[in-house]
Order: C-alpha cells, then sequence, then structure tokens
C-alpha cells in the first residue's frame, strides 16, 4: 500500500505518472500521422508530436523547481488509452473513416491529459510552486489547444466519413 | 485487424467500449464512496454511482436507437485508469490529502468518458439518429456537471490538504 505524508507526494506521483504517460504518447503519435489519411490530420499530429517532447522538457522543469530527480511510473491509464489508440491504428477501413477514429483515439489522450495537467496545476498552486505553475499552465493550454484542433479538422471529416459507406 | 465499413461500425465499437467503460465505473463508485473521508464529497460519488446506472439504461437505448443488441467490449482505457484508480483508493494518507486524490482519480475518469461521449453524440448526429442524439448528450451533460462538481468540492479540500502534512 502507498503512503502519502502530504499533498507534495501525491502531486510528485502524478507528476511521475503523466511524464511516463507523456514518454508513451511521444512514441505513439508518429504511428497516428502515419496512419491518418487526410495531410490536415498528419500535420495535426506532428505538431503536437513536437509539443509533446517540450512536454517532456517542461515536466522535467517541474522536478527541478521541486527539487526531484526526473522520473516516470507507469501509468496504467495512457497504457490503456493507447492499447485501445493501437487498434484504431491497424483499423482497416476507408480513408475517412479511419481518420474520424484516429481523431476520437488522440482526443480520448488529449482529454484525459487534461485532467492530470489540470489537478497537477491546481495542486501546483496550492503548494506556492510558481515554476511549477507557469511550466504546467503553458502545457495545459497546448493540449487544450490541440482537442480544439482536432475537433476542428473532425467536423468536415465526419461527414465525410457518414457517406463513406 | 478489426475491419469497420462504416462510420456506423466505430460508432458501435465505441459505443461497446463505453457500455463495458460504464459497467466498470458503476462497480468502482461505491469504492472511490466508502474510502472518501468527507461528507460531500461520499455524497457527490454516490449521486454519481446512481446517474451512471442511469448511464447504462441510456446507453441500451442507443444500441435500441441503431437496432442493435446491448453489448459491451473491453475497454482497455477505463481498465487502466481504474486500475490507477485502486492505488489511490488504497492509499495511505491523511484524509484530506486522500481526498485530494480520490478527486483528482475521478476527473481522470470523467475527461475520458467526456472525450468518448463527446465523439459518440457527434456520431450520432452525422449518422442522423436524433433518439441517440439526445440519449448521449444528456448523459455527456451528467459528465460534465459530475466534473464541475468535483473542482467545486476540491477548492477548499486542496487548500486544507496542502497544509495537512
Amino acid at each position: 500500500m502507498a503512503y502519502a505524508q502530504s499533498l507534495r507526494d501525491q502531486f510528485l506521483h502524478n507528476l511521475r505518472r503523466i511524464y511516463d504517460g507523456e514518454q508513451r504518447l511521444e512514441k505513439a503519435l508518429p504511428k497516428l500521422r502515419d496512419a491518418a489519411a487526410s495531410d490536415e490530420l498528419k500535420q495535426a499530429f506532428q505538431v503536437h508530436f513536437e509539443e509533446t517532447e517540450v512536454h517532456l522538457d517542461r515536466l522535467a522543469n517541474v522536478f527541478t523547481a521541486f527539487g526531484e530527480k526526473v522520473k516516470g511510473t507507469t501509468c496504467d491509464a495512457i497504457k490503456g488509452i493507447l492499447d485501445d489508440g493501437k487498434d484504431v491504428v491497424r483499423l482497416d477501413a476507408e480513408p475517412d473513416i479511419k481518420d474520424a477514429a484516429l481523431i476520437a483515439a488522440a482526443q480520448e489522450a488529449e482529454h484525459f491529459e487534461i485532467a492530470m495537467y489540470g489537478t497537477l496545476r491546481t495542486w501546483a498552486v496550492v503548494l506556492g510552486n510558481n515554476e511549477a505553475v507557469q511550466n504546467l499552465e503553458v502545457t495545459l493550454e497546448e493540449e487544450k489547444n490541440t482537442d480544439t484542433v482536432l475537433t476542428g479538422i473532425a467536423a468536415t471529416l465526419n461527414l465525410r466519413a457518414a457517406h463513406a459507406d
């Protein structure tokens, strides 16, 4: 049974989970990009892949801001989300349907990350660590932005996908 | 390799995933409720447990609206989220810290569900199934509302938790 002496302990536990999760996403995003048919979607996954590399650097800054060494711990949640995502990457379907399914899978990951970064940002605020707050805040906004971009791409794509069968 | 002939196929696949996920959440929520210390949080988990039972009924309506039988398929994503949640239920920590951690875990599940219901609702719109849209829309709003309620409870609780060590 795990023991959390303080909110800081639980903050660090979740920080290690999202660090592991971002590392998994860094590996998964090029697969989503390669599986996408539309250039716009390929481009969105590529941009988010590059952002994810920066998110890992920012998480490293957060560890440092708390005087802790950079370390991940298995995030079963993102592991599970990406296991479901693998099914979509391998899906045999008409391009518009597959792209719609890829967006859905990516948005599942985005929303999950928004929850994690939201909590970490809030906890960093109450723990009074401004450098951590700043790093988490910027990434949180980028995750929300990616979600919005994907919703935008999905808007026209879903209509085509609905008539693709 | 799975095959999706149409967007309807992929819709049904995700509908089966969320049906399985809601069944898992229905089992998990009483454990979160029992692990919570604050009465307000216990109550929020109890209310959401009761809502989840209704969500399963609404999902059954959606299957029927598409002329399909009610059936779940393993949702690795929610399975993973709940695996991480089990660690929090078992966490040994001061009550305010544990409650803050329980809220964080629940919000990870909520945000994930918001992504899934959001996609299903949008796909039901383009597939022109109004009865499905209506059922998915109401649940989506309830998931968003639960997330907001939990954020509200967390606001005072996080401050106490930050000073609990």
